[in-house]
């Protein structure tokens, strides 16, 4: 019997946060009417299996997104890929169109305005024409915009903000860790993390903190860092190990000034992390005063799938369109089960 | 000539509090229009000499506010005097009367519903009834509440929520440290504490929490627990020395239980440091994942200031009526001047 209040999801990408997400919404009591993959070695398998759960869930990975969205009656596509907007626009195209609202872990659709702003009116005004909402969250939306953008309303002058963050490309599995150069020559590495337009995480999240703080953004610099090892340094999840002299991964170094004179920079590393090394999460608001905030052993993938998870009910009762999260609520946590908070709007 | 778009404010109590805030209003472009003090050596001063600045701002301390607010048009009270709702009460009601809104850092009305809920119902309806507002603000909105409840929705599953911050009384002034029963016999101040309802501070911050993450609080207990200097401590600012075996201050550690089986827990100790310590600001939120935030060094006195500042607009712009966190927008650094949002509102 179908529950009229619960929500149905599909699951959009089923890579390594595919997984993790599909455990939490299940979790959460989110029913899972659909699955979206295009591995060949996954389609057509069972989602539960390849998700890792020790059971099936009697939902078949699929290729075919178009006939799956037109016929699952799901309320939300949870679009666990990354990349860039310009990449993920047609999966988005598809679900909004379909009358199925999205929340995506892609980085740039969370602050994608001044970056991508023909394909985000183009997606915004998809949204409006269809009642379907679309949203990006992760762990940006709580821990690198709506704190940071608290803690600097706590400042009576501020004159920067400065992020920094690590995070290891291996927890998500291999294409991640491709993305980030690791075990690449660090020169070459370098170079195409220029030509690939590296820096959208960070400048979105930026642009987001802006957005939230009323401040006006002026410009922009972007400079990728490559991580080089210093010896040999095993990926123990990657199986392989990155000699020295290779590059762990890439460092995003993004600035972004505004017309209020504050500067906003974010350092945010992707690598392997060497022997010891945990992921750090820290910020500081210098000024007066100048406050220091951190979060050590900063668990960054449980994080942004878990803050996803937390936010499907504010995009579901969100207003049709492209919604960056200055225009969403506070966040808060879902003991679950997930309630749909308009279950009227449902088509 | 009067600016019709900028913000008009009444300094309400000229402590040490009040004087840091005079600074700050100005610094935003506050037009200060009148103060009250009620001790005899402040009334009938400069607000500019009294508040440590190096000039007059033409404000006479008056004791009588009642003939202030009906005269000076002020749009907002900045009540900068602590203590419980009910001893607030009756400023804050001469305030929403005359048709002044009110922000104060007293710290039962960040979320008095549970606490006191006859007088929070009263002054609230009393707001309704002439259009005015009244919200509380200080470290607690910031850094106890909303970036908590943000970590918060990072989880897929929280047992408890542990906070711990530590402050120091003789910051704010002999008031405050009588208050924190500095000096005091450990024994006599645990009495004192028990009988003079310590705790509400950290209970009406836990229960904000628990309001902004839509969380039923059950039950709740309350320790006062005295810190006992173990060796001679030197307050400087209050120009005296706590000897070994008397109170540096007091750690009111409150515990609200929720229907959703999460645990809310702060330790709030307000004493007098002791050579080397800082001040820390740090929450746990325990589950899956368990995630640590701490603030080192932190700040208390001028965030609690700068904090309020920043929420001015919010309270002008607000509803009428008793307004707590879980009901304003996610508070934003304002670079200044301030303006007032709806100054067609301005009687």
């Amino acid at each position: 019997m179908r529950n009229e209040t619960g929500v149905r999801a599909v699951v959009y990408g089923v890579g390594a946060m595919g997984s993790l997400l599909t455990r939490q919404l299940l979790e959460k009591g989110v029913e899972i009417v659909g699955a979206v993959g295009r591995s060949p070695e996954k389609v057509g398998r069972d989602l539960g299996v390849v998700a890792g759960l020790d059971h099936e869930l009697g939902v078949a990975i699929t290729d075919d997104a178009e006939t799956l969205l037109a016929t699952c009656g799901a309320d939300i596509a949870v679009v666990a890929v990354g990349s860039t907007l310009a990449a993920m626009a047609p999966h988005f195209r598809a679900c909004l169109a379909a009358g199925v609202d999205v929340i995506t872990l892609e980085e740039e659709a969370l602050y994608p305005w001044h970056t991508a702003p023909h394909i985000a009116a183009e997606l915004d005004a998809l949204g409006r024409a269809h009642g379907t909402t679309l949203a990006a969250s992760g762990m940006q939306d709580v821990h690198w915009c709506l704190t940071v953008g608290a803690i600097m309303a706590s400042a009576q002058r501020i004159a920067r903000v400065r992020g920094r963050s690590t995070w290891m490309p291996d927890e998500y599995g291999p294409e991640v860790a491709q993305a980030c150069y690791v075990g690449w020559d660090p020169d070459t590495a370098a170079e195409a993390a220029v030509d690939e337009g590296w820096g959208l995480t960070a400048r979105a999240t930026l642009e987001a903190v802006a957005a939230l703080s009323g401040l006006v953004p002026t410009g922009c610099s972007i400079r990728a860092v490559p991580i080089v090892a210093e010896q040999d340094v095993r990926a123990e999840r990657l199986r392989t190990t990155i000699p020295r002299g290779s590059t762990l991964g890439m460092s995003e170094v993004v600035r972004v000034t505004t017309a209020e004179h504050i500067d906003l920079e974010l350092e945010m590393a992707g690598y392997v992390h060497r022997p010891g090394e945990r992921p750090v999460n820290e910020w500081s608001i210098e000024g007066e005063p100048t406050l220091y905030v951190r979060c050590d052993d900063f668990p960054g993938r449980v994080v942004t799938c878990a803050t996803l998870v937390n936010r499907i009910p504010d995009v579901l009762a969100g207003p049709p369109g492209l919604v960056t999260i200055d225009r969403l609520p506070l966040p808060r946590y879902r003991p679950g089960p997930l309630v749909h908070p308009a279950p009227g709007r449902r088509r």
